[in-house]
């Protein structure tokens, strides 16, 4: 028997939810006050408006309001299990616990570790869950029956759903995203200090340590907030470690400044390499092979469909290309397995690798 | 008649700049203290080993060799004008004319402003110059047919020339460059403290913010000992703004820590928006068409050859493919004009778009 789920509120998450369900033959019951929103998520084929009791409803909201919509539905349907996809964990559930109270034994919390800078409807995807975290976060009262649901509906959409208390999960989400916004949007903010003929020299660097500064300071102000018990000691000793690097540089003994600047040098190094590759590590096992390509319509296509007759299939592909220049690069990210197989197959048929 | 060009150190942005200007029919004299590096440098088509004397010298080696190698040069070409591509400017200079004395008049220090996180020869490109700025920090008694020397260089390798001191050159690459560089290592650092649980959550975002602090960490404490004096004062500025950020956070008003956080967040936004486009604002005019393909070998192929039968040509293009998925989406970059002649014949001939 197929379970019957219901999606309130279809944003980015809500509505990619959606199209990953409908992809896997569920049709999921939409509801969102904006009627714009709604239409445009049904368009799209995320589900449909249903009156249907559901199974399962999935509260895909801003943080602030989503404790609020989860008592109406667990009010609403009194059968279903209710969950929700907001990045904080601790204070939806404990808000959850004293307006809904003996009801909210059917609230479990989850957090889908996926997104895009592009908001609403119109930035879903169908795969934007494929292969990412899904923090599923229990309560003391949760049957493992209710905690399947969540999990099981992580796992029928490619997720990996990962256990873990609500307060393991605000922890973790205070290190690795809460804390790295903070930073991102305070080194952001310096640019203001500088001039146009300072910003013009911008490079790569810049532009990716300051991206996610870019963000949405609503809805970032939502999430800090409801963590700032978390993020507030992590940013302490960020500023600590900042502190003293200001201090060494400061001090009249070169070889102090030095020390310090290489210290944190090589233990960013080391921060680096312990974030695990793109999708659980797999990301790191491909090769990459690179050919250059000339600049006209079907160049690339040529490129590919060669690749394509010899039988290997891309990992993933980019097209290094200066507008106007007479090449483009083509880096292709390949199964080690097929890595000579390519290489030798593109070198004997006259094509140029970098 | 044609320049004379030498080029020292044929790493990544020595051999990068030899393949540059064999594409544009110059082919550069190459030097390097490591025969396996210059042999690869030669077979990748960068030079050729050469006794002409050189009408200008490129000096591509760490900052740390540099005013050494670039006094070598001038003693060894009396003719020759010759140029660096250190990121630091103000301290080469100085130890330049205090080794070379008047001899250091027909050194113009520079920074092309390209680069990867893949070092060496084998990272090297033609295109890493294309449309980037290239710093020329003339000093005062350089004359105007020595610095057009350097400018012309820029211009031939379709780099954009930005001429302004050597100061302001440090100045302005402290702010955009060294800030971000050291931030970017310290949020990395503070990694070091969290377990593999924190870790296996970590998103894009945290990859963004983080991925310079991979980078050389000899390469880097070279250049930001050298630049030590105009980013002691910006470190010191960022490190007050996260203090009073904690600070804020502490304060048992909770309206004082959101107000706090909200301004950074926002003054952030404003940060990044001060940053220009990619290729000096060109980047962001670009119109993107996603199509999803099925996940076979060829079926990108097939794509693209229909694009490319069609007449448009992508300036760039991503795959957003999830291994294992049964299809995968691609994000195709291309100019304004032709964006709904090819969203109409995608959907005309039976492609789906995402």
């Amino acid at each position: 028997m197929k379970l019957k789920i219901k999606i309130v509120g279809v944003g980015l998450i809500g509505t990619s939810l959606g199209l990953a369900l409908a992809r896997k033959g569920t049709v999921a019951s939409l509801s969102d006050h904006s009627k714009a929103n709604l239409r445009l998520a049904t368009e799209y084929g995320a589900g449909i408006e249903s009156t249907d009791e559901p199974d399962l409803v999935i509260v895909c909201v801003p943080p602030d309001s989503t404790a609020k919509l989860v008592c109406e539905q667990l009010a609403l349907h009194k059968n279903a299990v209710v969950t929700d996809v907001a990045s904080v964990k601790v204070a939806i559930a404990s808000e959850v616990k004293s307006l809904a109270g003996p009801e909210s034994s059917r609230y479990v919390g989850s957090h889908p570790m996926a997104g895009r800078e592009t908001g609403g409807p119109r930035g879903a995807r169908a795969d934007l869950f494929f292969a990412m975290p899904w923090v599923v976060t229990p309560s003391d009262t949760t049957l493992d029956s209710q905690l399947e649901l969540v999990t099981d509906l992580a796992l029928q959409l490619d997720a990996l759903p990962v256990v873990m208390s609500a307060q393991e999960h605000d922890q973790s989400a205070a290190l690795v995203s809460h804390l790295p916004q903070l930073v991102a949007s305070a080194l952001a903010a310096r640019l203001a200090s500088g001039s146009t003929a300072d910003l013009n020299l911008a490079g790569q660097g810049l532009r990716d340590t300051t991206r996610i500064a870019a963000s949405d300071p609503d809805m970032w102000l939502q999430i800090l907030s409801q963590n700032a018990g978390a993020i507030g000691p992590l940013l302490t000793e960020f500023g600590k470690d900042i502190n003293s690097l200001v201090e060494s540089l400061q001090n009249a003994d070169k070889s102090v400044a030095l020390a310090a600047i290489q210290s944190v040098l090589v233990n960013g190094n080391q921060g680096v390499s312990a974030i695990p590759g793109k999708h659980g590590g797999k990301y790191l096992e491909y090769k990459t092979v690179t050919a250059l390509i000339d600049d006209s319509p079907g160049a690339l296509a040529t490129l590919l469909t060669f690749v394509g007759e010899i039988g290997v299939n891309l990992e993933d592909i980019k097209l290094e290309h200066s507008p106007g220049a007479p090449i483009g690069l083509v880096e292709m990210q390949i199964l080690p397995a097929v890595h000579e197989k390519l290489m030798g197959q593109l070198v004997e048929n006259g094509w140029r690798l970098a």
